[in-house]
């Protein structure tokens, strides 16, 4: 019994059961310590930003940390993107950064970096073990502290003779789990005092909220009650679709949230600080809130129980038990060019009950969401950070959580550019995922922006770096080439016709929706 | 004329006339600038592992920087790792950083992050600016402080609203370049005393030394004099090839590294700390000179000039003006079965003189430098950190700089799916450079370090965490789909043949070499 034996049953211990791995030499021990483990699944991912972003979705679904295993400073590094956006979702992640044995970074190896200083930055918690023995109780701490609130990566450095080496202990402590504070009720009648007496009152619902049942449903029972709500433009999981009440999200682009918000005189957040916009614009505000004559409140920080805040503030505002619920209607056939519109028509027709979708598809995304507002409940995950790259690796462990639900990974080709080898893990571990990738060869939204950061209109060099064109990608081939069977579309029908079968059989599948 | 173009003026003003980007909306005013400055050569990659590893190429081969551009933390975050194999090896390259706009940063908006607390890992120096006015100035800072000495990663952050200010200087300043110290006579006459006095002395010539033509002469001077020089088992750059002097590498296992220096009484290094192994194992000791009866003393720092130096010791010493220097010898051509071995006599019998090898071939590596040592003079650039997934990006840059040298790249089929991506830029620009995979569907160095780190043999999940077989990776697909041409060989005869075409024919190649 070594210390990478006390780690994993700790982990396994606190019901930490999936392992994305992609090891290296300093790991050794922990990977031969899985064949001890047949609890922990491993996954071999053959990059870490694979790794990180399949936690990232793994905890999304599941709502409890899966671990990595990362090699040294550069092996999280390569991961640090999609930790960022796991960082924005608040997901619970374990990672373990195996290190130098301790005696051994003094002769700063090749290998040897600051690893604490790069996993600050996007962990919520970060540890060196110094001996085997701390081990156990490191694992169970980091364990407790991936669920914050509200939730984040622990990581965990192991230094390789704290995995080698014997352990004296048996213990195999529990994680400490800090629940989220209940709101004062002064706070909520205070607030339900301040939108009585409101014209147009908000209320701007964060990550931690949204992502549950419970705060989606409250705040419908607020909308029925006259507070319009207003998620995050990139909620990390919200659960959609009939029966739902289903929250406007607040714009993307700062005119639009700012005209969306035009008249609004009280602002209530829910875990989060006051929206502000995704990139700042010359001459354009940064905060979306209207400047001047709009008050804001918080109901509930970040630690607290926004979900029942809201629920007591519905309470206290006298809502109905219920908002406005999404009816179940899909979209009509459509026929004709391929486009993200006519594409996301063929999505809404056959997007099948329980579904989890992994949107990563940048400008394609909004005519998606638009037209699967009314199909069965299905979980949607977007890209919370903003570090493209997440749709696939995101998808890799949400099926691994899933068990069973049909997940869906929405791409732009920049974006699925990224991390294309985690199309090869989809293959391996056979997941029952189906990949689209919206092919416009071209980072269309960077041509949009040039415009509105007033840099004018692309010339040579600009267009070089925009297009993804010259070569174009042959999406089906680097499918192929990992063992994902895949097809091109170019029509409405054929991208229909295709999406249907792929909700149809199990297994991987990407689908090249070929865009005009 | 605003922030951006000041930039770029002065980027360009001092001779750094590349730019290996993947760009987001805060570095639209920067890709913009290029426009209006076609003597910056702007080159896309889908990744940013591979912009930084072609920054990396390109600095070791043109000795000088080229830029990044990278889109804040998370961009920052997905070039770490190659960042890391250049801080390794010493390679000047400025970063550019975009961020939020000064007076964004405060609301935390999703991309935020700590973006000096990642660069300061791997770099030598981080600064923001705060206006456009002092973006010149620090531009040319970043250059001079990207030559060290020694030589690393300046990384400049660029919040939005500095590129796109108009600027009021028109200054553009010249980088400060500090040379390096000579060492000073009465250590060189130190040394040679020892040496002369000493049984078995070896020099141990670090980075920054044995990537200069003088320290490689040098080296030679000091063999011929009864000094064995041994270079860096991962040295950035070192010409080798007919005519040239070919110092022997450190062994990579301690073990053969301690065999190797047994008896050796005296230990001189040049511009390096003591050599360490480059992982500990259990009961193996982590510095490689011999524990007990022999002396180690420093000729050169890393801010020293260590060739000229070793120079002025090999005169001291008595020795002649040049050490042995390598015959032309080619291997004989093989038949049967692929293997590294196999295919390293087809590469040593047909790469041309003035080639630029770039090594990530893992354990197919040893067998190749075994078989172009009598090649005609090339230049061979090595992992120095480690981090897999720099074989091909570091080629990208190499053809930049190299300007009509032909590129080889040579890479492990695990290491290459780090940044398969690295393929669709050579297609773009048209990069002399041939790619090839040495596939063995396994991670094998770590079957082997499995047993010599004491974990035993794999179990049915280290097995997996090791294999890259199920599915099997079809590199002809993946290079194909990014418009590559490509072939797979499995005979010592057809990658002869397919070796000697793609050195005979120009413009991007991929040859997947399957090993048994």
């Amino acid at each position: 019994m070594n210390g990478a034996d006390a780690l994993i049953e700790t982990l396994i211990d606190n019901d930490v059961t999936a392992c994305f791995a992609n090891p290296g030499t300093s790991e050794m021990q922990f990977v031969s310590a899985l064949d001890r483990q047949p609890r922990m699944r491993p996954v071999l991912c053959l990059f870490e930003g694979v790794v990180t972003g399949a936690a990232d979705g793994y905890g999304r679904v599941a709502g409890k940390p899966a671990c990595t295993l990362l090699h040294l400073g550069p092996g999280y590094g390569n991961g640090v993107a999609n930790l960022h956006n796991a960082r924005r979702a608040f997901t619970p992640i374990v990672n373990v950064i195996g290190d130098h044995a301790t005696y051994h970074r003094q002769y700063d190896a090749p290998l040897n970096s600051d690893i604490k200083a790069l996993a600050s930055v996007n962990s919520v918690w970060v540890k060196s073990a110094e001996s085997p023995d701390e081990v156990a109780a490191l694992a169970a701490e980091a364990v407790g502290a991936s669920f914050g609130p509200p939730g984040g990566s622990a990581s965990l450095i192991l230094p390789a003779d704290c995995a080698w080496l014997p352990v004296t202990t048996t213990s195999r402590p529990k994680a400490q789990r800090n629940g989220k504070r209940a709101v004062a009720g002064e706070t909520i009648e205070s607030i339900a005092r301040k939108i009585r007496s409101a014209k147009k009152p908000v209320i701007f619902v964060g990550q931690g909220a949204g992502a549950t049942e419970a705060g989606v449903s409250a705040a419908g029972r607020l909308a029925a009650a006259g507070v319009r709500p207003l998620a995050e433009t990139f909620q990390g999981r919200i659960g959609r679709g009939a029966g739902r009440f289903l929250p406007d999200r607040m714009m993307y682009f700062a005119e639009q949230a700012v005209e969306d918000l035009a008249g609004v005189d009280l602002m209530v957040l829910v875990e989060s600080p006051p929206p502000a916009a995704f990139f700042a614009y010359p001459g354009r505000p940064s905060l979306l809130a209207p400047e001047g004559g709009c008050e804001t409140l918080t109901l509930a920080e970040r630690e607290e129980d926004g979900a029942a805040a809201m629920d007591a503030l519905a309470d206290a505002l006298g809502a109905p038990a219920s908002g406005p619920l999404q009816e179940l209607a899909r979209p009509e056939a459509r026929t004709g060019a391929l486009t993200p519109s006519s594409a996301g028509a063929g999505i809404g027709r056959h997007l099948p009950e329980g579904a989890i979708v992994c949107d990563d598809a940048v400008t394609a995304s909004q005519p998606i969401l638009n037209n699967t507002r009314g199909c069965p409940p299905h979980d949607w995950l977007a890209l919370t950070g903003g570090a493209i790259g997440l749709g696939i690796p995101m998808a890799v462990g949400a099926a691994v959580a899933g068990a069973g639900r049909k997940v869906v990974s929405l791409n732009g080709d920049g974006a699925a550019m990224y991390t294309p080898q985690a199309l090869w893990t989809l293959a391996r571990e056979a997941l029952d995922v189906t990949v689209v990738i919206f092919a416009n060869r071209n980072y269309r939204v960077l041509n949009i922006e040039l415009t509105r950061t007033g840099a004018g209109n692309p010339g040579p060099a600009a267009s070089k770096l925009l297009s993804l064109d010259d070569p174009a990608i042959d999406w089906v081939s680097l499918a192929k080439g990992q063992g994902v069977p895949a097809v091109r579309c170019d029509t409405a029908d054929s991208f229909d016709a295709a999406f249907a079968r792929a909700m149809a059989e199990p297994g991987p599948k990407l689908i090249e929706a070929a865009l005009p």
